[in-house]
């Protein structure tokens, strides 16, 4: 029997759910029309709490249930809509639809970062598609370009400003001036942060979307504990100034790299060229920079989260999990996974470095540190003298390198903190040109 | 029976489909991969002069044809690849192919902006399918987010930096100080602008690419001659110098919008907001900013042109054709047209002005130049003097307007050079903030 209409369970009724909802109802006519078929919300998965929610009364009885065993056994139901996030229930959520010949759509990264992979194979099992747009970069197309438009290319790489927490907050660093509790605190009190922003201020949730891209764009299995992540809390305003006066812009880029045998995946406060495009990427934005072969760079810009460009991917993957099903075939991905490669060690990686010290304001010094640097083999690329506090003999100075090893950069800052005439290392940038 | 490969037939062999080629075989084990099947090039179709090409003497004679029905009537070709460019014979060979039963893939901006509404239409009739990511902004993913990633939004505006040779030219006028000749011909001595630069200077090539993604954002049919266009050869070096004091960039823009009624769609020098992500697009690079009501901003960005990116969107496209061959699914599309919807005359646009005149320099004459604009409702924003000539005196002044109708900005400037101390309006250049 042909189906008259394509049916959807909602997982959640928060800031995205809701929004997902409204936009199947408010634009119900014209996704019909470009389905062929009406979407038609059939059930929506809420817990208690939810059906307090003023949406959640406008809904009617019938569609809303707290009950898991009602949500999947509606036999209407042809594509469940993940958008609770967080890695429990939802990953047996996603697991239990998928075995029961569901099409899923989530915009849960952290489910798709830790087990992508698994979910991909259940998929295949059943026939079933696994859409995830939604999971990094809002509405911003980064899944699809890697599945459909980059296809013909080799990724070299991608550099990505995919925390808007972060980046809103670097951003007021940077133009006001401010300190990092300042900034936390304003972004906080804006919503652009949690009360407890560790997530974000760690780079684990840049992370978990570097997981994703990375994987897609080198066919590949990376894990969020393939991924270095260095947080953004030890950057202060002055590095901020030094970095401009040097000509550079401080992002948290999250950066992924291949080449014939090696993967690099990393998170971390990173100094750019401030005539780069990333570095005019600011406040909550996300931007993405991927390198192929083919193509050169491409950039992909936009609202990296909010619920209205987060629903555009949910609703963009629901359209398309529909088409699939209306146009009766399988979903047999196209998207192939290459033979496995390593992840190269975070103590391998090559790049130039800022470091910011606090010195003995007297001769000899510089002759000092370079001969610790020179014995690792790091040279250096320029020294710039900042203050001076007289009154405890102290000077503080910048240096930037030539490209190093990561393993000897850190080993060079641990014997330049015990040399007598080095009061403290106070910051260790990676520079990417 | 089942097929054992995709056959590809290519129509040109210059530099696009001499490297559309070249990625079919030297990425033929990865392409297979991905499509399940391997794409084989079955037949070349081409020029007599082409045959004397280092590559075509790669190719071996059983490949080549210079004749169209050995082309058309090769039964293993699923796929037609057209690569040749202009509108004759390439919109023939198109109608064709569609009408041949064959799958048929475009680089063509030219055809699909004059004749892309008949192809779709023809390829419904046939049950084929039409794909020309590569028709515009070589290898950015452009075409396919209309059709897909942005389906759920109602597009509001679109805002494109997509000719590379104006932008070039652009670029180094603003940054070098060097007037628009000097820096065409250093465009023309590498290559990013041709001999007859006609069809970019004056925006027409502009016009082509922005009639295709207006159609798309908008799900109408946006004709070239729709689309008003205006050239850059107008803009003098002191524009941009001007335009920089006032805290602008010029850029060539390819501007469209729609309201309940009405679409909006130019081509012409604007002035944007020297801080905006646009006004940070150089040289050849072409960047497309999004406006949806979803979404909100996107920017899409990249190499707009070149052998190498657009290969990498025609093999895209290949893919795409081929996985729908192999699925067994008609094309039918999901992009379904809009009621109809009238183009706005460019008339009755309304915008900010920047107008560059050569007054009198006396007392009096600012506000016989106000009072004519003011005749028009155009109210002024900021007026600076810059230069004056003491031995003619006269003064060169530099006016901004608030928002103001194009036809009384049009009408204004037509009565103010009969003003009797004005010597000549030198210049005027739309604003978008």
């Amino acid at each position: 029997m042909k189906k008259q209409s394509i049916g959807v369970g909602l997982m959640g009724l928060g800031v995205v759910a809701g929004q997902v909802a409204r936009v199947l109802t408010d634009k119900a006519a014209i996704l019909a029309e470009q389905v062929g078929q009406p979407l038609v919300l059939r059930k929506v998965k809420v817990l208690a709490q939810d059906l307090e929610r003023p949406q959640a009364k406008e809904m009617g009885p019938g569609i809303l249930t707290t009950d898991d065993d009602e949500f999947f056994n509606e036999p209407d139901i042809d594509i469940v809509v993940e958008a609770i996030g967080g890695e429990s229930p939802a990953y047996d959520y996603l697991k239990r639809a998928i075995t029961s010949g569901k099409h899923v759509v989530t915009s849960n990264k952290e489910v798709i970062a830790k087990h992508g992979a698994e979910l991909r194979a259940l998929t295949e099992q059943y026939g079933v598609g696994l859409r995830y747009e939604a999971s990094v970069g809002g509405g911003i197309p980064l899944v699809s370009p890697f599945q459909h438009d980059l296809v013909a290319n080799r990724i070299s790489g991608i550099y990505a400003i995919i925390n808007g927490t972060t980046n809103y907050i670097f951003t007021r660093m940077a133009k006001e001036g401010v300190d990092f509790s300042a900034a936390l605190k304003k972004a906080q009190e804006l919503g652009y942060a949690e009360a407890d922003p560790r997530n974000d201020i760690e780079g684990v949730d840049a992370a978990y979307k570097l997981a994703i891209l990375a994987s897609l764009a080198f066919k590949s299995t990376v894990r969020p504990e393939d991924i270095f992540h260095d947080g953004i809390s030890r950057l202060d305003s002055r590095d901020f100034r030094y970095a401009q006066e040097l000509g550079y812009a401080i992002k948290l880029l999250a950066i992924a790299k291949q080449n014939d045998k090696q993967i690099e995946a990393r998170v971390h406060p990173v100094f750019i060229p401030d005539d780069s495009l990333l570095a005019e990427v600011d406040d909550v934005y996300n931007a993405v920079l991927v390198e192929g072969d083919l193509v050169g760079k491409v950039l992909f810009f936009g609202e990296g989260a909010g619920a209205r460009p987060t629903s555009s991917a949910v609703v963009a993957d629901i359209v398309a999990s529909a088409l699939k099903i209306i146009n009766g075939i399988g979903t047999k991905s196209r998207w192939k996974l290459e033979p496995g490669k390593v992840i190269k060690p975070m103590s391998q990686i090559e790049t130039r470095y800022y470091m910011r010290m606090n010195v003995a304001d007297r001769h000899g010094v510089l002759s000092q540190i370079s001969k610790v640097l020179g014995d690792h083999l790091i040279s250096i690329s320029s020294v710039i003298q900042k203050e001076t506090n007289r009154r405890e003999q102290t000077a503080e100075i910048v240096i930037m390198t030539h490209p190093a090893r990561e393993a000897a950069m850190q080993e060079s800052v641990e014997e330049l903190q015990h040399l007598d005439v080095v009061r403290k290392v106070n910051n260790l940038v990676r520079v990417e040109d």
